[in-house]
């Protein structure tokens, strides 16, 4: 993420670059290496050499030059003609959820407005704008810190506000962040420009979509989601009015679908990998997760992997072909059954005497898992996980079996909105066949068995799921208003007991406020 | 962890709890949700109704009352006579390696002593006390904090300091722990009585030896390591130096030894399991695991699998079974020829043309950890994983193979040590039968493989993996210091390289400064 500020024929002229290809964030322990952070400044230089007529805002980390204290700060640095002219430390250090910063970093407590060509600039990093943030879970503080860096620099009486931000995408919270910039500004009565990351590294997908604010608190304009893009504005035309430009907010379901979209793409780009295979069921778990894969990587890149058992219904087979005819997406059929037949015949001895149960199901799970990491394996394409957030929320999944996986694209996504996906894909032209749609949903390895036999109907077991994980609301609250008290802790307890089986699960791709993996950390031997 | 100060007959009678049942930390996101921090506060009031006629100390979470800052602190908590008498909250909130303290916690910046029975004391939770520490990471700063809580206290003149502690087991940190209690009784000139909780959380093993030093920096009193103690001393002793009692410190292969115990032990107790399954390939590492585990669960409830394949050597079996009867410990044997071939036969079309090539190797693998996991399912075991830290650290194994497990017994001991806890355990008598720790690692997947094969020579690659992992030291350093230049390249490429099967392993049990797992966070798709 960089912010830059150009100067042309004596106009004051800030402008921004958002570039996704350079910034993998967040650089976690790497920070603890002093060798990734001698790398860092070395890179920062040689963007200062580059700064010819031109002054730049680049975020790094540098370090804490005091005996005392973290090792770093987190810093917005101004760059020009090769030199570092002016530095910003972060003092508000997240650490929550998928934050982890004052790991690493020392809070800044002394603060500056920067002077450029006349003007008084406060240069913020992401969170220090942000004392005051809305949470989902109603027991965090909206005021998380005792100090108000803004408030600080206020003092100053800056004319224009400068905010570089990494903050990753949730789709609750598209709102509530540019109500953020919005505020400041008009509390302030200056303009807010905030420049924010865009694209993934594995899990985390950062939304760009990038704020002009005026100082009446008015957006006057908003890069793309999702999507690099430079545009070049005079301070005039933001201070003047003369920028208003009305653009629609896309809806929640679209923004998912470019979030994950992006997540997979990144993924592969960053990691210089290319292709991808998916086990497809014919359910609509792997429908979608071969939809987003096809888009993200092309479909030339996607193999699908249909794995049917004695148990499969006849219509698994044929629907998954026919997703993967639309997609013109290369697919192999590999029965499972002798590779699970051999199986039985040498446990039989063991097992005599005992009757079938998940055992067997997650045999079956394991027999795909094992084809599928075959097939990775030798032609060197990484399998995707299809486990929606339903699932790994209640442990409806087999470890090592369904549950495998490079990158869980779905995870975070419940199966509601999984549906209303389903629909979006299709919105233009029927690309998931309407009969993946309209099945029930079955696990398919026992005969007849229905997701409904273990689980409570998906709407209700999404309700309880949202209000717990994402709200953490307590089970009695959750049944006060209104839902069933047998459902809400029979949930609970899968939820809780099925901790260990996440702790193995692949990187979940992020799109909520709260979703498996770094951002959500539950001890797995409490019994709570 | 607890530490109670009792009064009798009018004399001050500090003693000390030591419990692991009762406490299971850390809490991680529980602390996120109302509804535990309330079920935290009856717990203590519940101990406050029992102290009558005594006072004690325990720590829970408590609730910042104020609008602004983090919604909990880290209290240490004097009760008596049913009341809360007075609160100490944390300062130094440990925010590395495997701490998150800041990630709920508001620091403390205000200080007083507690007056008790005309004593004044200085009480004090864990890091409070620990404003300067050492780190094996140089580029760590030894002052990571910039407040000395135990200065500030000083101030007020306290009579001794209390300090406790829920401080987790390093093999490289049993001396330094010592050093910082008895610095800061030597510098204040007062008695340090320091409780430390023991017992196991999943990865986390805490050694408990907590110490009473008495006003010259001499260790007067330490319980033992990994065990619960009761003990009761007069300050007067401690202060006349009437109780100096030397005892000698176990060493790092006896305390390694008692930790995964402990780890083990804890793991299924505080799960509420019973029993555990192995897979004994031959090899020295699941041997060494069978050992702990029967030690720590009793031999009746351990069970081994042994899977020997084609290429299997003739004494794989034979040492695996003499070990298994060694100790006592019931096993099956099943060939994992058919469902491996059953897989190949599926597999043929597909990979017509093809070389025989890693592949193969791990469908073994997948085949064996389906095996163990079928037996698990069916029989209410758990799988516990055999990979050492050497193996996982380069990424010597294969997920949903070899890396399945519930707990990884051995995960953090590097292969040059697993020796010495083989000779550990055959210390007094061969348990383990000398041919395994004779032959040459091998993983047996082709024909004549050894690990040699893959790998540098153990004791040169566990060398470059401790100075890159527990001490951080950049390439150019370990080869500076040297190791060969084109070796210590190609280990650090397979560790970063292998992040992400590392992110799907199980929970390790922790045993040194740097283990992997919670404590190490690395980006998975960083280039560097």
């Amino acid at each position: 993420m960089q912010c830059n500020s150009k100067s042309k024929g004596g106009k004051f002229r800030p402008y921004c670059i958002f570039r996704t290809m350079h910034f993998r964030l967040p650089a976690l322990d790497l920070l603890d290496r002093l060798d990734f952070i001698e790398k860092c400044n070395r890179a920062v230089m040689e963007i200062a050499e580059k700064c010819v007529g031109i002054t730049a805002i680049v975020g790094s980390p540098t370090l804490n030059n005091q005996p005392e204290g973290k090792k770093l700060f987190n810093s917005a640095l101004v760059l020009s003609e090769g030199r570092i002219i002016f530095t910003a430390n972060k003092s508000l250090l997240p650490t929550y959820d998928i934050f982890d910063e004052y790991r690493y970093f020392e809070p800044e407590n002394t603060f500056s407005v920067f002077h450029f060509m006349g003007k008084r600039i406060a240069l913020t990093v992401c969170e220090d704008l942000w004392d005051e943030q809305p949470f989902d879970n109603e027991f965090e503080k909206t005021r998380l810190y005792t100090l108000s860096p803004m408030e600080e620099l206020a003092r100053q009486d800056p004319d224009l506000i400068i905010n570089i931000s990494a903050s990753p995408f949730s789709y609750t919270k598209t709102e509530a962040k540019a109500d953020i910039f919005r505020s400041k500004a008009l509390k302030y009565k200056i303009p807010v420009i905030t420049v924010n990351q865009t694209g993934a590294n594995t899990e985390l997908i950062f939304d760009g979509a990038s704020l002009i604010v005026n100082q009446h608190g008015e957006i006057c304009y908003q890069l793309p989601f999702f999507e690099e893009d430079i545009q070049t504005f005079s301070l005039e035309d933001i201070i003047s009015g003369n920028l208003m430009k009305e653009s629609a907010r896309p809806g929640a379901i679209p923004l998912i679908h470019k979030a994950l979209v992006t997540g997979v793409r990144d993924y592969f780009s960053k990691t210089g990998l290319k292709s991808a295979i998916i086990g497809l069921s014919g359910g609509i778990d792997s429908a979608i997760c071969l939809c987003l894969a096809a888009e993200a990587l092309g479909n030339e890149n996607v193999r699908a992997l249909l794995m049917p058992s004695r148990y499969s219904s006849g219509h698994s087979v044929t629907d998954a072909v026919d997703l993967a005819n639309n997609l013109k997406v290369h697919f192999d059929l590999i029965s499972i059954e002798k590779p699970f037949s051999a199986f039985e015949e040498e446990l039989a001895t063991l097992f005599k005497g005992r009757e079938r149960d998940v055992t067997e199901e997650n045999i079956q799970a394991r027999v795909r898992a094992t084809l599928l990491m075959a097939v990775s394996n030798k032609f060197g394409c990484i399998l995707l996980n299809t486990s929606n957030k339903s699932e790994a929320a209640v442990g409806y999944g087999t470890l090592y079996g369904d549950m495998a996986g490079g990158l869980s694209v779905i995870g975070d996504v419940y199966k509601t909105d999984i549906y209303r996906l389903a629909e979006y894909i299709n919105h233009q032209k029927e690309i998931i066949p309407a009969n993946i749609i309209k099945k029930e949903p079955s696990a398919e390895l026992r005969p007849d068995q229905l997701d409904s036999d273990s689980l409570p109907e998906y709407s209700i077991l999404d309700s309880i799921l949202y209000q717990y994980i994402e709200l953490q609301k307590p089970a009695d609250r959750i049944i006060r208003e209104g839902s069933d008290r047998d459902t809400v802790n029979r949930v609970i307890r899968m939820i809780n007991f099925n901790e260990y089986k996440r702790y193995q699960a692949p990187p979940v791709l992020r799109i909520s406020s709260k979703a498996f993996g770094a951002g959500r950390r539950m001890p797995l031997v409490a019994r709570y």
